[in-house]
């Protein structure tokens, strides 16, 4: 059995994937794309590593607590670029890498 | 916002996924590992594609149908492989990986 | 020993996967982002199922020819996109899409 | 254009995932594969964080540093658990991982 807090570890890094995957769809269609590039490469990096971190973690990999202390890094910085615009996706957007974020700094304590 | 049938296929997708990686390390560790080398395979090729199509689902993809199809047939063969085995840790990732194969063809077609 | 074969359908994942990884942050960047944004979004589904593709190969997966068919018709809408613009980046991403599409589509057959 | 640096760096990475990959194939069918748990675990670990690791070299992402710094620790740990193994397919991969490792080191610094 998976323990309840890395339970929710893999819950909150796949929710965040969700959130950053359709925040960059949806930032790539608004008119000012030009001015989102930053925000745009931020969200690809963060579905990635927080997609890989919810694998390790629900494999009980002996390096979870190492990417977990990345994926917490990647998050936050996420969080604060998406945190420039104000769409809706956005506002989701940092509000789950932010969730994310500290779940993971907790698991890599 | 991600449609509700959408939406149900990544978490189906982030479910098997768990169930895969927790299932690959319990067979790991089980006593008869060795008769496990082909489930324990496609425990490994069933998360990995699992994780990739519930990206490609929360970004929209062109060719999120695709996935799902691939993702499906790969759902049902780990399926076959795992139910040969009656721990705990099997039942359970059949289960996902059947419900996901459904929700996966469902999507595809 | 990975046969010669599967080594050379690796390599063309992977040197597809960086030519679409690279052709994607040139792409954001160019003055006219805002109509590159299908060739955006199939160049990140191009350089993920490249990379699966490549490990799934190198890992001797029961699934490997499945998902070479996939990645083949994914580099082939990937080029197909990407023809559409003149840039040296894109040109070059074309001819490692149509590569990779037609080494999977041997493997796959 | 990716910098000579860099492609090396990618270079390293892709050939590491293809010898984890292959070594992790190998040492499920040996015949002590139940000594081989934790050496198994790391293979896959070491594959899937070199996969993205190339990803994120490749498309240049901001976090290129960071993901190489955790990118070689797991690359030294996977060494280490392996080269208590005298398979050839062992043998490489520790080769293939402390080259890994030496470059996404330098990468970071």
């Amino acid at each position: 059995m998976i323990p309840q807090n890395v339970q929710k570890c893999i819950d909150a890094c796949n929710e965040c994937m969700k959130a950053c995957e359709q925040c960059f769809s949806a930032c790539l269609q608004e008119p000012d794309v030009g001015a989102r590039v930053h925000c745009i490469s931020m969200l690809r990096d963060c579905a990635d590593i927080c997609s890989l971190t919810a694998q390790y973690l629900a494999r009980n990999s002996m390096s979870a607590k190492q990417i977990c202390s990345l994926c917490a890094s990647i998050c936050e910085a996420c969080a604060e670029h998406c945190s420039k615009f104000k769409d809706e996706h956005c506002k989701t957007c940092v509000e789950m890498c932010k969730k994310c974020a500290e779940v993971c700094r907790n698991m890599a304590a």
